[in-house]
C-alpha cells in the first residue's frame, strides 16, 4: 500500500491534479488557483505551516505570522497580481498564552500593512500543533497573468531576489553570531508584489514563479510546465556573498540551488524586453540563462556544462 | 498569563477582532470576511478541521474531504452568495495510504460538484495530524449581503434546516444502529447555497448566519452583532422527530439549541415579507419567533418565557 511518504511530495501533487482533471481551467499546479471574471482573474493560493515542521525552532511568535502572511502573498506575486489580501486559519493549543496569540495574528497583519494588502480575516481553532494556515486573495488582469507555462525556446532566464540568502539564515539558525540580513530572510520573507506587478505590466515576461523551494526547483518546475530546457549560467546567479564567505569549500551549483526560503521571483522573457526590464527593475534584475527546446536543466559553471539534477526540499520525503 | 484555555473560543476571536480595529468594513466577526469588488463583494472564508478535535472517529476519508468543503461552502450561503469554489490545505501524516489521500480530495470535489461550486486548488505539507484547511471564496451583489448585524425589532426570525439532526447523527455514532439521515447531516453536511441565495434575492431578510454551532449560538450571534433581543416559541423550532424520539425523556430546549452541526440558516426578516418568503422557500421554511428592543434570547416554550443562556460548542473551553 504506497502512502504519501513513498511518493513524496511532488508525485502526491501529481495525484490530485489527476484527479482534478479538466476542474479550473488556469491555475492548477500554478502558484495560484485563477477564477476568471470578465476582464481579469481572480487569483487564490493557499499555503499551510506547521510549527515542528516549517518554523525554526525558537521563532519567535510575531514572525510566524508574518511567514503564515509573506508566503501566501508571494504566491500572489508570483502570478503578477494585486494582491485584496489574506485569511489565516489558526490552530492554536489550549495552554497557549493570550499575548502569543496576539503576536502571531499581529504578525501577519504587520506584513500585509507593509505590502499594501489587507488583514480580511480568518479562523480560530484548537489544535495540538500550532498550524497556520493562510490563503491570499488577488487579482491581475487577464492579458498580465505570469504562468508557469509560458516560457519559450529563445527567452532569457531573469531572476530577482539574491540566492541563498535564507538558506545562510537556515544555516546559522542556532548562532549566536549570525547574518541578521540572512536571518531576516528567512524569518520575515518579503513577498515580491511591487516587483510580480511590474513583470506583469512589461508585456515581456512569459513565465514565473516564486523561488520558495529553491532557485533549482523553479527552473526545473518551469521547463517541465514549459516543455522547454532551462540553461543558467552560474557566474550570473546572483549568489548571497556572505553566504559564499560561510561555506569552508567552494560550494556545488546543486547544494546553492536547493536552499528554499529565498521568496524571490525567477521568470522567462523575450530578449527584446531586456532593457525595458533593466529599467523598470534596476539593480536586483539579473539575466542567469536561456531557454532551449527539449528538457531538463542544465548549469554552466567555469565553462562546464553539467545537468543540475532536481533536488529542492519535498515534503513527506526530505 | 491568561491562554486561550482560560479564555475560550469567543473571548479569543473578540480579541483578533479588537487587534484587527477598522480593518476590513465589512466581514470581520461575520460568516465571511467581504472585500469591495465594485459593484460586489467578494466572500472569503475559511475553516480549519483536525483529524482528533473536529471529526468523529472512525470518519471516511470520503466525508472528512466532503466536510471540508461543505462548512466553508455554507458560510458563503450564510451571506446569500453565489460561490465560486474552494480550495483546500491537507496536512497529512507520512504514513497515509495513498488510496486515503486521494478519498480525502475527492470528498472536497463531490461536494463542490453537487453545489455547483469549483474545487479550485490548494496546498499539501505534511504533518502529524490530519488537517483540511479549506476556504470558499464567492460573490454576493452589494444590495443582498446577509449580515449578522442587521436585524431590527419587528422582525421576524425564520429556520431553514431541522434542528437537532446532525447532534442525533453525534449521538449515535457508535452505536451499531442509527438513523442514516442524521448521520449524513453530521458527516455530509448540506451547504444552503441555493436557499442562501433566494434569501439574498428576496429583499426582506435582514440578518443571517449558518447554525454550525447551533441555534442557541445563532440567535445569540445575531442579537449581539444586531443590538436587539431575540424570543423563540420553542414549539415552532423544526425539530428533527428522530431526535425527540431518541430522547429518553422531555429536553430541555437549552440542550437542543446547543447541539451543533447542522449547517441550516438561521436569519431575520420584515414580518410583511412572510407569503414571499414561504412562496419562495416552500415546506422547509420555518418562522420561530420575533426580534425586540433590548438584549440576550429568550425562549417561550409551554407558555412560559425563559432566557436561554449560551451553551454552543466552544473550543478551547469545551
Amino acid at each position: 500500500m504506497r502512502t504519501l511518504g513513498d511518493m513524496g511530495e511532488k508525485a502526491a501533487v501529481q495525484m490530485i491534479l489527476q484527479l482534478m482533471g479538466g476542474r479550473g481551467a488556469i491555475g492548477p499546479g500554478d502558484d495560484c488557483a485563477a477564477v476568471d471574471q470578465g476582464d481579469r482573474y481572480l487569483l487564490l493560493t493557499t499555503d499551510m505551516l506547521s510549527e515542528n515542521t516549517h518554523f525554526p525552532q525558537g521563532m519567535r511568535r510575531r514572525d510566524m505570522g508574518w511567514m503564515a502572511a509573506a508566503v501566501n502573498l508571494s504566491d500572489i506575486a508570483a502570478m503578477g497580481g494585486r494582491a485584496y489580501g489574506i485569511l489565516m486559519a489558526v490552530g492554536a493549543p489550549r495552554a497557549l498564552p493570550e499575548y502569543c496569540a496576539k503576536r502571531i495574528i499581529q504578525g501577519a497583519m504587520d506584513c500585509c500593512d507593509a505590502c499594501g494588502a489587507e488583514y480580511l480575516g480568518g479562523d480560530l481553532k484548537e489544535k495540538e500543533e500550532l498550524t497556520l494556515s493562510g490563503m491570499a486573495v488577488g487579482v491581475v488582469r487577464k492579458d498580465g497573468i505570469l504562468l508557469r507555462r509560458g516560457a519559450k525556446p529563445g527567452d532569457r532566464i531573469g531572476v530577482l531576489g539574491e540566492v541563498g540568502k535564507a538558506g545562510l539564515g537556515l544555516l546559522q539558525w542556532e548562532r549566536s553570531e549570525f547574518d541578521q540580513g540572512a536571518r531576516d530572510a528567512l524569518v520575515r520573507p518579503w513577498p515580491m508584489l511591487k516587483e510580480g506587478a511590474l513583470l506583469s505590466a512589461s508585456g515581456v515576461v512569459r513565465s514565473c514563479m516564486d523561488s520558495s523551494d529553491g532557485l533549482g526547483d523553479c527552473l526545473h518546475s518551469i521547463a517541465s510546465s514549459s516543455g522547454v530546457a532551462m540553461e543558467m549560467i552560474w557566474e550570473n546567479v546572483p549568489i548571497y556573498a556572505p553566504l559564499l564567505e560561510e561555506m569552508m569549500e567552494r560550494p556545488e551549483p546543486k547544494r546553492i540551488a536547493g536552499m528554499g526560503g529565498d521568496y524571490g521571483l525567477v521568470f522567462t522573457f523575450d530578449p527584446a524586453g531586456e532593457n525595458t526590464l533593466r529599467r523598470m527593475l534596476g539593480d536586483g534584475f539579473h539575466p542567469i540563462g536561456t531557454v532551449h527546446e527539449g528538457k531538463g536543466v542544465r548549469v554552466a559553471a567555469n565553462g562546464k556544462k553539467k545537468v543540475l539534477e532536481r533536488s529542492g526540499y519535498e515534503h513527506f520525503k526530505s
